[in-house]
């Protein structure tokens, strides 16, 4: 099985930013480990800052993947184009935020994406793509 | 490790209300399913219909438990007291929904639970309970 | 024909509290006249302060009755678990209110459970638990 | 006693529109069966698309009739001057809706008549008219 | 004159919930100051984490005691059961709350029980229920 | 020590306004009782009509007083400055309302002062400044 | 000069409707009362409970008097129609009510006709009508 | 085919209300235009400034024509009535507004009419009525 | 008879400010105009930019005059200290405003004033003075 | 004449994502429809996912067509950056929906470009192409 | 030229107040950097803690200076008088806040004085100041 | 001291669109008066119409330079991408606005850049750069 992971807005800085919050590491290094950890799954990725580009994304892994893991990060709560992008594709999308979105400013509280996600998933750290990994091989 | 399971007010009718949705099997024999699945995790289930039950679950587990899975159902909407709970004690609870809260009415995208959980998982059936217990061993 | 009355919380309290307005007669008085008049249809009553109670009220009447009157009261306007009972089961469920609840505070104007409601009845005093077993019989 | 019925817009259309719903026959058919179901009560009926007429007719009915039910339909939302005709009369008014406007779109779910009504009766499709005039006979 | 005092969710925490803040005595050992310090007065005090359960308490106590002293804690923002008891009963109820709670949460600065009760007092820690009973002693 | 007693607009009118509610005595002479019933503490006492003056009373007691005790009035719910100049001082501010403001108009619900005061009093009638002072003498 | 005086709903009830507050006497005398004050002026009068021919009575009156006073009781706060009527004409319109508006429900306080009206007057009783016509003598 | 065209409040000023915008003709003259551009076509039109007499008009051309054109003028953001006309009749009805509505005051940018209407267009002055029937010839 | 009338805000520099709007000519000169045209009347007038001088006015007015003709300017819309001065004064107070402010910014649209005034008179420029002091002649 | 087509996010999906509603054919068919309907006048035709690109097509086929067609989509209801562009450049805009927006998602009622639009079409399916460019061959 | 500074509430205590924020220099320490700083210009400085004595202020000092340097504070968000007096003189009106008030409370965010000040200024601390004068040497 | 200058959406159209209010002169060339009016600093310029960009320019400027200039035009409204961007980097941004965005549309009141910027300034049109950049100078 081939599973999408795109991440939106901001998410290339991981590792750079506060590093007493997220660690040393970027995304790539903890992609890595996901590769080992679920061989038997063939993992794809792509960052970036543009909110077009991820709606394109979208509509490009949805031919190539079954699955999709989307951290839409500060579009979550402005892009009802990626929404729409979501809700066109036939693929299983799932919502994943490292932070726990609700414990912070009211604006990231409402997400455009989540009516038409798969299933939502906030608050696990880096975490939270492994559990979306997961729970999306149990998904038929 | 030991892990508690509290889930709120109509959960007790799962699998007896519209099983083409949620199968013909309540939440009894789902737990049995995760005990099995966890062997080395010491698994605890309480659930009630009464609001302040289960403030009085979330308190005594809190003591005997390392950790809380809380299904809060109607209550998350409308339960301060629940949230405050929650708040007070020093173990982490990870909040889960069966359904796909966001994409059912509005009165249930807003949670009193979510800003003092560990984390949130929604939207992905029986299973969000194993992503949460998945995700709570990786919690430290 | 089995029927019950639920009657949610300080119902119990009528007849005691400003009897220039409910009259000197608890609802235990009420009940019996409607047993009386309605002597073909088996009247089961029960009232509880405790939301969850009513939960559990509205679950097991459903199994052993073919209708329920629900007088909610202030639980009407704040609680989505007993809506979600009252969705969960399948037998019909009138909505009563003794007054007009329309022309009381603005809080009392939303209800929570007459979305799930198969019918509301407002302002007729106690003779509002009449009508809606009047309703209830020609109901199919 | 003498009770007049009035009937808003687009009720004219009742047994034409959506027969599977409201059946085929149209409000004068049922209201012969009132008439015949309540001899000892005289009847009046009035129906107008125009809210200016159905205020005329609260007031005028008001001196006629010792009681009135309204069901203003889609001017129960929007006109307040209806609502200051029942407010201005001296006669009991009863609300009736033939569906349960509370399971409708928002705008449905306030009404400018209710804190003037003597009652409310919502969701008994046409059997809320006989139930509202077994109310009105109790009332005093 | 008897008073009772009465607490709601999560007061039963009091002592062991953040020492730093509520020092090391739970509300049992203030109880028995409360009790020296007012001899004359005959105190009794009631916690319970179930709404329905206050709800019957206030309707108890307003039989057997002259006043009552109740902080609803999170309740207070979600309960019209526990307003309408308040309402209800003819003694006079002081609400008290240990914090400021408007220097807290949105959702705290409002309070069903407010308008029914014959005083306010919030922000004075534990202090404020000797103070309510400070004030009901001169209330007539 | 020394505690100042602040009293906004229109308090000058007490004992004139409304005896039937207020009584006949003016804030002078229950200020001359508080003097002797407090007679190990300093009192002082300011009233104005103008916000700024207000304003320049918190500051200036704030120099020579060890407490206030500020009744805003009006200004409770329209004052930004008022509400500044408690938060800038560095003594213990008590707000104090004669009439309990929520069962009173919804603009006189919410106070900017609140937040920034050490403990809030409403609906004790003038006792609310003794227990104001009496929750004073305990704060440190 | 000619001005017309136009009446809205249930205005047709003054001098019937609590005759302790308005009178016994209905618009119509008072209209011969504002003939015989104001000789010098050719006044006209119109009342109707039906919103769009209020729009044509705005519309005909612009054609044949120089000024209009407007008194459209319930549809001056739901009535855009009437609002455009007003705002089409080239004649000066005053809008005029009766009772303080402002001090009755919320619903009330809002005017779609004031933004379009050379002028407000509300609260004086029938004497509005008078100090309309005082104030349109004057205008130019 | 026949398609009538039903025109709203103050539209009968068309013309001669600021002729610099509308232009001096008339909405007749308009009409005789359309007759002659689409003689296949079986055009009607009427023209109101009563909401009732619009709700029959709809319900009335329903029965007569194979579509509608409707511009409800002031109509469109007030009335439910004739939303529910639209809604209850089987004909496809086009929303037209002369000028861009959304330029305008906020209350013009809301319809209840639209979420009934096939097809809505705005701003294109009279022109508008020729597109609604073009788009009309080619709906099916 | 006594008549106050006190100026707000800003309407010191009435004559100086956009005369082509307001003329050349001060308050001073209305003023005099006004003492002139009822010589049987004495009037008073104040002017100042302070609210609280404006509530003291009002205070001091009510014990010298009979009737106060009061426009507030921005006070209006922001002061609740002087809507409570005049609520607590025993004279009818008129509410005046020069120009139309329902048809200013939405700010200007809400009153504070209003509720407790005996009228309220808008748009018609500092005759809306001349009208006032007419209409309390007639108030009893 | 030439006249530009813009299309926004998830439009190039047109004939692929739900062919039962949509229809098999692209955009792209669509348009060799409209050039060879509209022969003498040249058509160009632009799509792009990314918010800022349809930015720069508004400002460049401004300066090469007299007029603009624009599909905003989702942006319509979230980019003031476009709408901007629109509001900036000199040549008539026109909005097209596909769908009647105003029947769907509350967030779709919402355009930021209406306001700046020489006309808005909605609700004709693909056909409301061909009736903007109806209707701008009509503008001046 | 001469430009006038005007402070308001509060501003008093700058250097009394939080020194580790504002450092120790009263305002006035800084006024006189900036005469030194600005040999050129005339400069003038005002503070009042009372509302009505800022807007004596903005219209005196229009008198005798080309520009006003403005820092309203609290009123800053409350006073409708302030910006009516801003929007009512000549001369042009910097709006400065030495804090970044967006960065603070929501009733913070909104200024009634911005619409109708030349130029805001915000979070540069007292450099504000000199930012506001250098923008106001350049604005003609 | 390196300075970077970022300009958004429709910015490019500086100097072409509506000449009378900016002139003839694009911001280049303005840009080159910066460059010579500050010699001792070096400053940079990037302007995109694409958010992402805009994202990315912060993100890399933030390496390079020690202060930003950002100028976000429409996405100051709608992009968190870009506030989470200036909060996430290291060095001061100060948000710049050539008109003064509050006295314009409702929509254009709100930042959400404004909260994380080290200060604001809108207002004094290509000035505010300039003023921008002295307020960095003088920023540590």
């Amino acid at each position: 099985m081939k599973i999408a992971i795109i991440n939106g807005p901001n998410l290339n800085l991981l590792g750079q930013r506060q590093p007493e919050v997220y660690g040393n590491e970027g995304f790539e290094g903890y992609f890595n480990f996901l590769q080992k950890a679920y061989s038997n799954v063939e993992l794809e990725y792509f960052q970036s800052n543009i909110e077009g580009e991820l709606v394109d994304a979208v509509q490009n892994f949805a031919k190539s993947c079954a699955r999709i893991v989307l951290n839409a990060a500060a579009y979550t709560h402005t892009s009802i184009a990626l929404a729409d992008a979501v809700a066109a594709v036939k693929v299983s999308v799932i919502e994943v935020h490292i932070s726990n979105v609700h414990a912070r400013e009211a604006f990231r509280h409402h997400s455009y994406i989540s009516p038409y996600a798969a299933g939502v998933i906030a608050g696990f750290g880096l975490d939270g793509y492994r559990l979306a990994i997961e729970g999306l091989l149990k998904k038929n």
